[in-house]
């Protein structure tokens, strides 16, 4: 985890003492129920609680100093909340064992985590839909191996970063699902010491779903999913910033990342104006990514567990969700405050001299019964001379000066060859079908 | 694609003739609504069909040539299938760009390899449901850390592949709605030359869904979450031949890799029979997982598309599903044909002199009245002796000549805590939850 | 492996004749020395040779329909020589194991893959030397985040280019080292039934060095170490593929992937010159990248071998080295007939009004004596008007113009910040570091 | 970074105030050398380092409210240097750039962290050393895909351990050279405000190499070889890593990580002494090994530098170097502390009854003129009976009993057959290879 790319709510997740809340909750819910089943008594799970509603402090350092004496992590959890609650608290953990609460927590930081992801990802979404809407029309030059190619509006281009980020919200509602279960099934997950009902009601009262079966731990397939779905939403987070990082490029300039009117760029250079917002999450993403293959070789545990998942999720499991969540806001907030210049982009468009129609043109043509050949030199030799002049002379002047082209076509006809608003006659369909 | 690690039925999919083959049908789809709706003459979308009634086998060679030419590979093929069919032909293609027939020809092939693993991953569900329910409840010892902890059943462990099976069979049903996608939009995805409906009825003709918005291409992250997906489903592999490969170790050796009787290992070292298909499976996981990445990468395309990608998917297209299919087929007949050995798994069981028991001991004296302290000091004496004793000495024995111990719990008493039902009382319960 | 992406000597090398040669040389080689050491007659070498010096045809077929009996790849062929050389072959392979013999051959494979890979990296350096001399002076902007930054030479890109090119070499001679070594150490490596002096000659013969310590097989470690340098090559192949890319942006051409001149672009749109080679390079590097990691994962056999790293080096072992082979030589084509255009880079150098120079005008006020603050305000307020005519504006006539400024600085001092050869002043010496 | 797998002396070489300490070191060298040039004051670089000599303390938070006002680090820095000296110290950072600092920073943190595993690997290998001498003729059996061969020794097991991590230092010290450079070129690469000598200077003093060309940055392809040597590393960890915990297994039990007298295992069950950190050093190889990927995606920087590779490197810099220096470290304890149980080795070494011999004894049939058949036919008969006792029988027991054998073979010849000195005759030969 680096400091500077974390945001306060995600990494509260992942700090100490949100860990053994979650591990006392666990504890508590499964004391309460074996309390009910008459397993142990029900004061048990009352004198748990009853502290819990005193809001108490979690003293982390006085569990870590426990625990440097026992050199188990749960046992100094519990013998701390022994000290606190009192003699009832020996029935805590009945027939668990330490992986059940371990693992259930996982399970509950990533959901959570999973929820802020959910709102950073609508946040996004609306973000992206605002600048869309705006710019429904705009005009600009769509790009293939960034060479133009023909028109789109930028509207477009945001639509589709709006779709994709939308099954990014599906992909991760799916990834939710992965890890939200629980297990409290004992050493090798027979419950041979504690009854099915209690996972069942711990599951119940953290809002997860029973795992069907587990060894001594949840299965790692469930994770591999998680963080490789982290992972592609990663690589659309990285398509859009590389997007704004063209755009922004000193020859493109159709759009910038947002600076102050006060601020004017670096020192004495107005044009040095770096796009490093998006550069920094085209890192973020390279991180994000790499983050997924560990835990898809988490996944071959030895029989019924190793312990080797442990190290790689103390990394990824705060790593992977932390930067995710920060790149997600940057990348809101570059949408939101984005520079757009639909002059630069018109500019940019006609800079060919009109080259990018030449293929209705063409087309025209040859439904004006010019033969294909003829219709292709016709074209040719004009399209050759803007090629020449870099853009200075204009297609359309010079095929309204042609007359063997005047010939098939009216200087009206070919006119509305030129006219963009051909190109965006389906953006409305387009926009339907995104933004319903 | 390795030859060796190929199924013929996948590695067809893969083959020039059946990429033209969806080639053809595409154009043919397209001309016929385009006929349809009046842009093109009804008759050419019928010229296509009668031609293609006629069953004509795919030249490949000869459009292969033709591409040597023209450079181009669509343009290749359509001036192959012109010379066939003749001057109805010239139709075709109409306002598409090559990317709409590439493009959606690989949703097709993705989506058919994926049918073809789904049926892997059924056949695969079937064998281990079968095996399971053999060994339901076949004693077996859990191992954490490689080290014996409870009893479990073969069932169960065979319970949880299962279960982790279906899983992936879910995540590959996501997968293939991801990638079953139809983009006929033209060259900027604008739809400025050919109207959404000829998409929207390639697509059913497909059995496609229209892809919502595209640019050039169909978006990448699609494909990116569907090569993961597989990448986990690897993983998942990998787990259950590591399992065998465990067993089958020489001191192990609770499960072998079928041979035939008359096979007798290598040569005149019977013992020598080696998890060559688990190992295997092994490397290949590790190939399956590895195509990700360049899915993953594949994501920011430049603009409205660069062909970054092409040259990656030629590559992990084949190589990924043909493997995969691969390895689940040779998962399925490893599991199907697995010598299981129930008498062996029981003496491994009883190896340890009945310590796995211990822990049961040491919960039932506390229960009797006996402190924590002098429980625990109790069993620890007698299981050291079992221990030193290398599993020679029987804990129950020795136990049972403990006066301490006897004092507190009777003989019965004492063997009732050795009785492997306790630990199975609900395996019934985790195969219903797992089997339905 | 893709065909199309495979150049034939490379490709050779990994067919099944190529891999069965050198089989035939390790035996031999290892049946004339324990000839020449009495464990076997001195006979049955000579007979191998003798039989080698007909130059017989390799008959792949008949070896693999062997294998389909036997299931076994080196049995098989042992069996064939056998069949053509008669009795004397029978003393063939004694004391040896198979992995000697495939191990040692996929040290010679790559080591010879390393030689063609050597030459391939040799041709790209002459090509990128001979146009970085071409370009020594020619001048550009240097861009940092997309943006003007400060005026380079178009030769020191290549300069850079070749300096990195060459640390692949270096890098690349010691790959070839890591996996040209030889293991003829039997079974488990403990030479129980062949002398060291066998492995020291085989080593010799082949031009390998010996394995100082073997298992059953090779270590792995040197080939994942192998691979990775591959990986780091296939890193520098994309960075300049990624270059070239960006200066064949419409908006930037400076440079442009060779086209012939008939071949003006596609069709009727002269504009439309793809830069698709590099692209496919940008995705083949993804693949080379990809193919290190399973490699990473092949080090941890267990214990004396397993057989997982085989099925992965059977995709990366031929993939990994087709590909770059094919990679680096698509990639000199790419330098050696790259069209560069220097009237572009200095009208791209001029297009933002000289404002790329006003760091220096900066600095020259400051040592004339002007105070930071009023040097500061004096160029930036001529910067914006430069910058807010989009570059129609001279920064330099707007200084001369400036009478804060002149009273400061003449015009010639002023002209003379604006004189690119200032920031060549050093080329020279940056071409002797790279060049010698 | 995660604090439990962190080491003080490598974690406070990315601390901020170690890196504004090299900071200085850079700025105050560059000064010093433009003094001498006279390109400034010589007062400047004295006034700098006689600052320095008072020993200052880094003030960071200091620092870091100057960079929230500034929003740039170097200036940050500077400014606050500035405060600390007194005039002098403007004209410190003269005609350089911000990445000439910070990536000559790098370097430099690189370089020390490079010492700090050298000293690791150092202390690894004495560890394997030590204790491959003490276990250099302790027999014990070699397995090939987990199941018994031939008899190594665990001596040799080590040797080889041993010759893969002194492979890794040679990794190591290339892997160091590549990123032990320097750059002071300015913006660009170019020198155009600061000359070459200046950085060869600060080169010197830092114990560096000049970088022969560089852009705004040093290149990156010298990071990605760097990081990926560090990946090959984890990957030789793991491989011992492994090694530990199969030896560990219940079954197999050869050795075990340290346990201390009075520990005595988890509780009453004294075989439950896992194999964490082994199995923990798995997972951190597994994070080690995934960092090299961005790293590798970080070398295609956009033209003279974007920025993407800065977040990349924040998040690797530390982690891949703090976790490889943890992990050598705990390996290293591993090792010389591991309980190796000779009598268990010699004990599975038997449990086959001798079948490990069973191929010696084929050979000597053979060479004693029984046909290659009936010596096979004769030792599969006896070997099938042990097989089928698992082991209870002994096959030299049975050889010697079968009158057909015994016809061929006498009793002491067949004893000769057994005896395990045959197969470790070579190993002083392999120990003077790897021990030298």
């Amino acid at each position: 985890m680096v400091p500077r790319y974390a945001r306060p709510e995600m990494s509260a997740l992942w700090e100490p003492e949100a860990k053994f809340r979650i591990w006392f909750e666990i504890e508590a819910h499964a004391t309460q129920k074996l309390g009910e089943m008459g397993v142990v008594p029900e004061s048990a799970g009352q004198a748990l609680w009853d502290w819990w509603a005193t809001n108490p402090k979690i003293d982390v350092e006085a569990i870590d100093a426990i625990e440097a004496v026992t050199k188990h992590d749960v046992i100094a959890f519990l013998t701390w909340v022994a000290e606190q609650v009192g003699d009832e608290a020996r029935f805590m953990h009945q027939g668990m064992t330490s992986s059940d609460v371990l693992d259930t927590t996982l399970s509950v930081q990533l959901a959570r985590a999973t929820d802020i992801l959910m709102a950073d990802l609508d946040a996004l979404l609306a973000a992206i839909k605002k600048r869309a809407e705006e710019h429904k029309y705009t005009p600009t030059i769509g790009r293939s191996h960034g060479i133009h190619a023909e028109p789109v509006t930028f509207g477009l281009k945001l639509a589709q970063a709006y779709a994709e980020f939308d099954r990014c919200r599906d992909r991760l509602i799916a990834a939710r699902k992965e890890i939200a279960t629980c297990a409290v099934s004992g050493a090798v997950g027979t419950f041979a010491n504690i009854d099915p009902e209690v996972e069942a009601y711990v599951a119940e009262q953290l809002g997860l779903e029973i795992e069907p079966v587990s060894t001594q731990v949840i299965p790692r397939d469930r994770h591999a999913m998680y963080f490789s779905t982290l992972a592609v939403i990663a690589g659309s987070i990285e398509r859009l910033a590389v997007e704004v990082r063209h755009l922004q490029r000193t020859e493109v300039l159709e759009a910038e990342e947002y600076f102050s009117p006060g601020q004017k760029g670096s020192s004495a250079m107005p044009h040095k104006r770096n796009p490093i917002l998006t550069e920094n999450l085209t890192g973020q993403a390279r991180m994000i990514r790499a983050y997924a293959l560990p835990a898809l070789e988490n996944v071959a545990l030895w029989h019924e567990r190793d312990i080797s998942h442990s190290s790689v999720e103390r990394f990824i499991g705060p790593d992977s969700t932390i930067t995710l969540d920060f790149a997600l806001a940057r990348l809101t907030g570059v949408v939101e405050k984005l520079l757009i210049y639909p002059e630069r982009m018109q500019a940019n468009l006609d800079a060919m001299g009109g080259l990018v129609h030449s293929q209705r043109v063409l087309l025209a043509l040859t439904q004006a019964g010019v033969s294909r050949e003829d219709a292709y030199r016709l074209v040719q030799r004009n399209a050759m001379k803007v090629w020449e002049s870099n853009g200075a002379l204009s297609l359309l002047d010079l095929l309204k000066s042609d007359d063997e082209v005047t010939a098939a076509l009216s200087a009206s006809e070919l006119e509305e060859k030129f006219d963009l608003a051909y190109h965006f006659k389906h953006v409305d369909t387009i926009f339907a079908r995104v933004f319903g």
